[in-house]
């Protein structure tokens, strides 16, 4: 058997402005699994998806699509400010975000984004 | 901050009738996250959701529904096959499950149900 594990998985768990969180990123070779939640359940599950075509620059632009939850616009916008960063840098890889937020504000999602950077497995 | 972690999470990587395998699950207080993968992918993602009403004898019977990756017949068979006992044995919350399998013979899928098994945190 190889010596590393098929996928990478890292985890945090810590007060981001003051409300307990626990972040886990977990890589596989086609997608990134990220779990941010600050209430213990699994939350919403949104699929955050670059589109093949992208943007007039060459940038691929990022679909979301909620798979389980609440679908509201609040939740599409929290997607692609806390998980944008980890499918540009995962080499436009899709990834998948549970998430169940206390905090969602601009400011906690800013801190929530350098917790996921913090568990970098892309 | 507590001591105990908000979601509690165990991983095996090992060798399963030959077939290297990573099986990760995720207790939520709502719900169970578990990954099954063969190939090193994240798959299809599946979600078993035990229906409220349940069937004649008062044991809530499983619907599945395909989140991601192909919908076809197989699927749900193994997705049942696999984490019904864990829907059941966590109190019948529902499972999200994310599986990318090799080997889906009837001794495969059980092989993997007692892989799942020693990654209980349900």
């Amino acid at each position: 058997m190889a010596a590393s594990p098929i996928v990478t998985s890292k985890r945090r768990d810590e007060a981001v402005r003051g409300v307990r969180t626990e972040v886990v990123c977990t890589a596989f070779s086609n997608s990134i699994l990220v779990v941010v939640t600050q209430y213990g359940k699994m939350g919403t599950l949104v699929y955050v998806d670059p589109d093949t075509i992208g943007d007039n620059v060459g940038r691929p632009s990022l679909s979301t699509k909620v798979l389980l939850g609440k679908d509201e616009p609040l939740v599409h916008v929290c997607a692609k400010n806390l998980v944008a960063f980890v499918s540009q840098e995962a080499g436009n890889k899709p990834v998948l975000l549970a998430m169940a937020l206390k905090d969602k504000t601009m400011e906690g999602i800013q801190a929530l984004r350098e917790v996921i950077r913090s568990c970098q497995v892309w």
